[in-house]
C-alpha cells in the first residue's frame, strides 16, 4: 500500500525539515534535490524514506548542519576535502563541483573527501558533470554489511560506483551500481515482503549461503557482486575494497568496518581511524582526450548498437545503463511517486515533531 | 604435461623473437618483461603461451614492430596516445609513463590509447605507478566474447580493470580482474581438461545456461560478472561497457562488437569505427591527497584489519587483492615457471621458424 505524491509535494515537505534542523536555505534545496533525485528515479530506498534517518543523526549530533566545507589539500587536478560532518546530501554535490572545476582547468578533477554522511545516490553527483561534457565518477564507503570472499566479518559497505558519460542525440549512459550482488536495498523489499533472496546475495553468520533477508539481523552478510569464489565474488570484494581506499585512506575518513553506521541507534565503531565517511569524485572533460563532438557521435553509435542488440528469447530488448532509471523518471514526473504506507507514517511522525504538514 | 623452464630461459627466447621480428632492443626488452610478468605470477593464458599469436599478428601485418608512438591530443592531466599499430606490450607501458609524469606535474595522469594491441596482463602497467607512490589504474577492451545482459550477440571484451595501491611496510593492494565471472583463462584450462563450467559463466548461442566450455564454438558467449540478471550481471555489463568507453570511445579506437580479434586467423569485422583495439590508463600521486607517510600508514593498517578477518569454516586466511599472484612469484622465481607441452610444442615450432632454440 503506499500514497502517491507530486515531486512539489514531497519537495516542500523536506524542504522544510532540513530548514527545521537549521540548514541554510540554499543547501536545504540542495539536499532536497539530491535526496529526492532517489525518488524520482525509482531508487525508493535512498531517497525520501531516509528522510527521518537523517533527522536522527542530526539528532545525535553526527550531522552538523551548518557546515564549514573545505580543501584541507590540493593539486591542479586534485584535491582533499572536509565535510565538517555535514549532511552528504551538502558536501558531496560540493565536492564534485570543486571536481568539474579542476577538468576545467587542467583536463579531469579528483576529489576524495572525508568527515561526511550519507550522500543519498551516486547518480546525482556523477551526472552533474554531463552538462559541461564531461564525465562524472562517484564513489563512497558505507555502514559495514559485507563480508569479504572467505570471511564472516562485515567489513565493507555496498560501496557503489557511479560512473556517467554524454552522449550527443542518445541520452547519456548512466551505471550506478552497488558493488555487492544486490543492493542493501533490494533486500529491504524482500523483508517487508518475507520473501526469500535469492541464493548468492546472503551469508549467514558462519558464512554459510542464506536465502533469508533478514540474516543480517543475526550476524550474516551481503556478499560481494559475484557470491562465491566461483563466480567471482573476490572481484566484487576488490571493486568494493578500491571504492573504500579511494573514499577514505585517500582523504582521512573512516574506512572498513569502522565505517559510521547509517542507523543513529547504532553505536559508534571503537578506535575509528579517521572522520565521517568518505567519498570520491571524478570529472573529466570529454575535449582533453578528443573533439567533443567526435566523442558525442561515437557515444551515440555505441549506445545505438548496444542497443540493438539482438536479445536473448523472451527479453524485449537491451538496456543501456542508466535506462530503468530514465524510464521511472520520466513516468513519476507525470504521475507522481507513490510512497510505501511504512514510510508515509514515518513522515507523518516527523512531521508532526517539527510542526509541518506532509501536504 | 609441463616442462619448467627459468625466467632467464624463457626471457632470452621470447626476447629473440622480438628482435626477430624486427623490435629495436629496448622494445625487445619492455616487451619481454610485460609478456613474461604474466607467467613469473601465475596468470599463464596472458603469458608466453600468446607469443606465437603475436607472431601471427605480426605475419599478417596487423602488428608494427617499429612503431611511432605519438600524443594525438593534452591537457595537463589527459593525454590520447596513438600507439601506431604497435605490440600493445610496448605501447601500453609507454602510455602508462606517460600518465606517470603527468601525474607528476599536476597530481594525477589519464591517458586513452588507440591503435594498439593485446597488453598482456594489466597489473604490469598499473603496478609501474607502485615506485613513485602513486596508485595505478589500467583498463583495456578486447576481442568481443561476452553478451550484454538480455543479449545473445558477443559486444564486449573480458574488459580488465585493474587497480594497484601502495603500502607501506605491507606488500601493495593489486586488484586485476575481468568484468566477467570468470576469466577466458580460467575456460582455457578447463578446455583442456574437458571438464564442465560451472553455471554462470557461459550461455549458448540462445542465451540459456551452459556449462560447456567449447559453448564459445557454437556462438555461445561468456557472461559478464554477477552471471544472470538476478545476481547483479548488468553491474558486469555495465563495468565492461564503462572499460570500453574509457579505453576506445574516448582514444578513437575500435569498440564493442568491432574490436579486433586476437587470433590472427579470424577475419577483421566490417565498418569498424576507429583504429586497432584501445586501453586506458591512470595515475594518482598519493601526495596529491594526503601526506604519502599517513596515506601508507592507512593502508597498512587497512591491509591487516582484512588480512586478519574472522574467516568462514573451511578457509585459512582472508586474502588481500594481489596476494595469490604474489605468493605465485615468490615460488616461480624460485623453483622456475612450469610450461604446458601444448605450449612447449607451439615454442619450439616458432623457434624453428626463426631458427631459435627454445634453450
Amino acid at each position: 500500500m503506499s500514497t502517491v505524491f507530486s515531486f512539489q509535494q514531497l519537495f516542500d515537505f523536506t524542504k522544510s525539515v532540513f530548514l527545521k534542523i537549521g540548514c541554510p536555505e540554499e543547501d536545504a534545496t540542495l539536499a532536497t534535490n539530491v535526496l529526492l533525485s532517489a525518488d524520482i528515479r525509482g531508487v525508493d530506498s535512498h531517497g525520501i524514506a531516509r528522510l527521518s534517518g537523517y533527522v536522527r543523526l542530526w539528532e545525535a549530533k553526527r550531522v552538523n548542519a551548518t557546515p564549514v566545507i573545505k580543501i584541507l589539500h590540493e593539486t591542479p587536478s586534485t584535491a582533499t576535502v572536509d565535510g565538517d560532518s555535514g549532511l552528504g546530501l551538502v558536501v558531496a554535490p560540493k565536492a564534485m563541483q570543486i571536481a568539474i572545476d579542476k577538468a576545467n582547468n587542467v583536463g579531469t578533477g579528483w576529489v576524495s573527501v572525508q568527515n561526511s554522511n550519507h550522500f543519498g545516490i551516486a547518480g546525482y553527483h556523477a551526472m552533474m558533470a554531463l552538462e559541461h561534457d564531461m564525465i562524472g565518477i562517484c564513489m563512497t564507503n558505507a555502514s559495514p554489511l559485507v563480508s569479504p570472499t572467505f570471511s564472516v566479518e562485515r567489513l565493507l559497505g555496498t560501496n557503489p560506483i557511479c560512473v556517467s558519460i554524454p552522449a550527443g542525440e542518445e541520452p547519456p549512459f548512466v551505471a550506478d551500481l552497488a558493488t555487492t550482488t544486490a543492493a542493501n536495498g533490494k533486500l529491504e523489499i524482500l523483508q517487508r515482503k518475507n520473501a526469500e533472496a535469492p541464493l548468492g546475495w546472503i551469508q549467514d553468520k558462519d558464512g554459510h549461503p542464506s536465502t533469508n533477508p533478514h540474516e543480517l539481523k543475526n550476524g550474516g552478510a551481503l556478499l560481494p557482486l559475484g557470491g562465491d569464489r566461483e563466480h567471482g565474488s573476490h572481484k566484487g570484494y576488490a571493486l568494493g575494497a578500491v571504492v573504500d581506499i579511494f573514499s577514505a585512506v585517500l582523504s582521512g575518513a573512516n574506512y572498513g568496518p569502522w565505517v559510521p553506521p547509517f542507523p543513529a541507534y547504532v553505536p559508534m565503531p571503537t578506535g575509528m581511524p579517521g572522520k565521517g565517511i568518505g567519498h570520491f569524485f571524478g570529472a573529466m572533460r570529454v575535449d582533453a582526450f578528443r573533439p567533443a563532438s567526435e566523442f558525442r557521435e561515437h557515444m551515440d553509435n555505441w549506445i545505438r548498437r548496444f542497443r540493438s542488440a539482438k536479445t536473448a528469447g523472451g527479453f524485449e530488448k537491451v538496456l543501456i545503463p542508466g535506462d530503468p532509471e530514465r524510464e521511472m523518471e520520466a513516468e513519476r514526473k507525470h504521475a507522481g511517486i507513490p510512497v510505501l504506507q511504512a514510510v508515509v507514517d514515518d513522515l507523518k511522525t516527523l512531521g508532526e515533531k517539527f510542526d509541518l504538514p506532509l501536504v
